[in-house]
Order: structure tokens, then C-alpha cells, then sequence
């Protein structure tokens, strides 16, 4: 066993990314399917995919995301917040597969600012690798917000999470880009373009958040009657859905300007531009440089001097 | 041919009704594929459904919804409102089959109260029908509702249509039911609780359907987290997204304390405790026999003192 070198990985509902690290440095990565749509077990289909990986005698890996749910792996109980100092760190699970021990991360649960219980799994790891790669993060309080299938507007304060909402922003999209009228005819390599996203943007901004439903099927009026190209017509329907998000989170959220982003880059820029439109700024955080920081955090503790819980 | 014979359809995107009609009796009724799921040709599925009844020798069908369409049978082009008196009953379209004319009733166009070019399809026959089921609807100005796959809300001035605004409700209270993480592990035959449609409907209305997005995730974290049972979490997300609908579009007719609903039964009853919960008064017309009443006065124009378009 290499004890410098350890397995990373990211598995959500839709895909499963493994790194390979030896120290701050990734050595290999690989991609598996998501908890959403495996062939074997969970145990069987990580192993296949670590393969010879093994040869590299890791010390061991650790896992983040939808793994740790009722539908994954084992099930990791969700960190109550805000709550105790380290109550994540205790709460990670450590399980066997074939002799490697597996670290398997907790999410988080709160009651958000609707007063609803909340939950977010895989978030609160890129969270914490968020605050590693930006110190200024762990103190005063700070809006972070992780834009993707289930988008999570956090509010951090010293360093702890607080509380979080969660939208299903992208879930949303992709339901009604894959199977609704309104992309009927739009095939499926079709991008949504810049223009659409800022006209789409413009009109929930023009009316309000409320309006959401009653603008979406613009996205089809607009291609029926006004010849909207495709890609303009698809960049409409996430300029519509996004800005609707921020918009809306906006009045939970308002005092704080300055917003962090974590995401994948593409949907950082969206959003920092549905944000900028309602007056806020933005600064911006690669999602998975987020996830192997946080994954990092939580293997070696001893140079982590900040928390993720109060 | 028997001049006191017709055949009746509403052809819609998910499913096609044709009625075998005599005076006003309906002698007969048949299901068949909705136009985005047809196996063979529109005129062949037509046909093969007619079957037996040419043997009644019927003197021609005609036909409402989106068999008019880009994607139907023939292209009726939508009738712009509010427009000339008779505009609809111009523009239906007489094509042959087989020796039987069949006539393709439009649709209509507008700019929505948002200023967004809005259609409808079949249900410009609806209120055509509830006009001939409720007089007291052809003198002043009202509003009706058109729940379904794409919510219709209609002001009708003096039996005309001036103006009308959708809301894919039904078809994302369907794609969120049937693809989405809301709904992971529900069974595919659980019906919405009316439990469950009030909690939803009392949630939406206390924050404002603003914040729509943010309360749907709602549905899945009080499974995970308080047990919500399946039947109550999906009339949980039937009463946000019904909710989010009435409030938003009472805005823009919110003058209009009395509401006529044109729906299914169940549907009605829906919209109506939706729209009791915000003020409002509500009368309910059943969608099927407004479609009927409706061609049966686009058939036989000398009965017919009113008009759909100003």
C-alpha cells in the first residue's frame, strides 16, 4: 500500500468520474455510469472501473455525491446543519470492497429559507473545496451558489454552512428539452445559443419570476409563428429558467451582492450573467477543481484549518 | 349520404376521439393515437378508425385540434384575434378521404398579454361550445380557463376572443411526474392526493409563485425526510404547479373575480379550489361536451347567433 496515493470520485445520479491522485497531483481519471443508471452493483461497477488502478496499491478511496443515498452504495445519513464542528468529517462511512477501504461522504440537510426541509449530497464537498481555494470564503458571510441539475444557493457564514436552497434548474431543462413541445422538431445536438440565453433572460427579467410558466411557451410560440431558429429557441428556454432561479433566489439572498459560483464553467458564465443583470457580481469556481479540493480537505484534515459546519 | 349524420373528432397531440353523430345524439364514440404517436398516415389512421360507420353514410366529419397543425393532417393557419367576425369558420379547411370531406377547423393566434405571440388549438372549439352551453358567456366580458396539457386563460368580450395566455401545465406536471428525481421511485400508477394538492397549493400561495422552482424540490426532500407517502408528494407537486399558474395569471386578469372553467371534471375541480384560494369564483363546463357543442355550431351556422372573434 502507497499511502500518498489515494482514489477521488464524484458520483451523482448521472455519472460516476474517478481520479486517480498521488499528492495535489491527478495521476489518471476515468468515467463510469451514474447511480441512476447501473448495470451491476455499485460495489461491482467502482471496482471494474478502478482495474488496474489497484496495481498502484492505493491506501484507499473516497467517494462523493448521490453514492451515499438511500438509492446508492450505503447509505451515508445527511449532517443536520447548521450543526457541530465536524459533524461531516464523523459522519463519512468507511466500507470494504475487495480490501480497499472506501470513504463515503455525508451530504448535508437543513430547513432552507421557505422553511422546507432541504438536502444537497456531493454540494457540500465542492463547498468545502471552495473555501480551500479561496481563504477569503471562510470568514464573514458569503452566498456560494453551485448551479446544475438541482442548483444549491448556500449561504455561508465563517466558514459553516448556514443554510441552502435547492431549484431543480437543470433537471427542468433537460426534461423539457428532451421531451416536451416545446422543443418538438429541435434535434438533439442542437446547442442553445448566447443570443437566445440573453433574450430569454431579458423577458423573465422584463416580467418577473412569477410569470416563469406562462413565458415558457414562448419558446414554442416564437418558433411556430416567428420562425425562431432552434438554437435561439433552446438558449431561450435556459435564459427563461435560469434567470427565473436568480431572479427568485434573489429575494432570499438580496443583501449579498457578490455572489461564488461553483460550477462547470459553461453554467458559471450563465449564471454570472443572469446575476449580473439583477445587479449582483460574481466570481467563479471550476466545479470539479472544487471537488478534488474538497475530497483533499476531507482526506487529510490535519492541514484543513476551517469547517463546513457551525 | 344521410345529411343528419356527421362524424365528430377532436384530434389531439396525444389522443384522437371521433363521435358518430346524429342530430344531437352521439350514436357512437371511439378512441384512437394522438397525432405525435401515430403508426400510419393521419388520413389512413382517420379511415381505419371510421371503419364500420361509412356504412351510416355520414354527410362528412370535421375535425378540431391539432390535426390542423405543421405536424397534423393539412396546415388550417391559425386565425388571428381579436379579428373580422367569421374569421374561423373561413378559414376551416374542406379535404377529401376517401370520398368523405372532412373539415380541419383553425386555430387562433394573438400577442398575450405579455406581449408574446400566443396559439391554441381545439380550444378555440371549446369556447365556441361553452358560449352555445352558457349564453349569459356571449354578453360582456369574461374570463375562462382551458386547464390541460397547455392551460389556455381567455378573455371572451361579447362572444369574442380578444386575447388568451398558456402555461404548459399539465405536460410539466407530466414530464416532472414520469422522468424527474421528484418523483424517483414512485409508482407509476400512484394518483395525486387531495391532501397532498392542498399542502402544495397552500405553499405556493403563501410564498407567491415566484418561487416555484424552489418549492418543487420540495416534493422530493419531504419523502426523503418526513416520509411524505407518494400519493400525497404527487398532489403535493400538482397543487404547486396549479397554484403557481392561478396566481401568476390572475395578475393580468385579476379584475375578473368569476371565472368559467372548461376542462375535465377533475381537472375543474383542481383549477376551481385553486382559483376559491385566491378570491376568486368559479363555474365549471365539462371540456368533452364543449368540444361537441362547439363543432356542432361550426356544423350548423344557421343556429348560431354568436361568434369567436370580434
Amino acid at each position: 500500500m502507497d499511502p500518498s496515493i489515494t482514489i477521488f470520485g464524484d458520483w451523482g445520479s448521472s455519472r460516476l468520474r474517478l481520479y486517480l491522485r498521488q499528492g495535489k497531483s491527478v495521476l489518471d481519471r476515468r468515467d463510469g455510469p451514474g447511480i441512476g443508471a447501473l448495470r451491476s452493483s455499485p460495489e461491482r461497477t467502482f471496482l471494474d472501473l478502478v482495474g488496474d488502478w489497484r496495481e498502484a496499491r492505493p491506501a484507499g478511496a473516497m467517494l462523493c455525491g448521490v453514492v451515499g443515498s438511500r438509492m446508492g452504495w450505503v447509505e451515508a445519513p445527511y449532517a443536520p446543519c447548521p450543526g457541530r464542528a465536524n459533524d461531516l468529517r464523523e459522519r463519512i462511512l468507511t466500507i470494504e470492497a475487495e480490501g480497499l477501504p472506501v470513504s463515503i461522504i455525508p451530504g448535508l440537510s437543513c430547513i432552507n429559507p421557505l422553511g422546507s426541509p432541504d438536502v444537497m449530497r456531493g454540494e457540500e464537498t465542492q463547498i468545502l473545496g471552495a473555501l480551500a481555494l479561496d481563504p477569503a470564503l471562510r470568514h464573514g458571510r458569503h452566498l456560494l451558489v453551485l448551479p446544475g441539475t438541482h442548483c444549491k444557493w448556500t449561504l455561508v457564514e465563517d466558514g459553516a454552512v448556514v443554510r441552502f436552497l435547492t431549484a431543480p434548474v437543470g433537471e427542468t431543462f433537460a426534461l423539457l428539452r428532451q421531451y416536451s413541445s416545446l422543443a418538438a422538431g429541435v434535434a438533439a445536438e442542437v446547442q442553445g445559443s448566447q443570443a437566445g440565453f440573453a433574450m430569454g433572460l431579458a423577458r423573465i427579467i422584463e416580467h418577473g419570476p412569477a410569470l416563469l410558466p406562462h413565458l415558457l411557451f414562448e419558446t414554442r410560440s416564437r418558433q411556430l409563428l416567428e420562425s425562431l431558429p432552434p438554437d435561439d429557441a433552446m438558449g431561450f428556454l435556459s435564459g427563461l429558467l435560469i434567470g427565473a432561479d436568480a431572479a427568485a433566489a434573489r429575494t432570499w439572498f438580496g443583501d449579498l451582492v457578490q455572489v461564488t459560483l461553483v460550477g462547470a464553467p459553461g453554467l458559471n458564465r450563465f449564471y454570472g450573467q443572469a446575476i449580473a443583470s439583477l445587479g449582483g457580481q460574481t466570481t467563479a469556481i471550476d466545479g470539479e477543481a472544487a471537488v478534488l479540493a474538497g475530497l483533499t480537505t476531507l482526506s487529510f484534515p490535519k492541514n484543513n484549518d476551517f469547517h463546513v459546519l457551525a
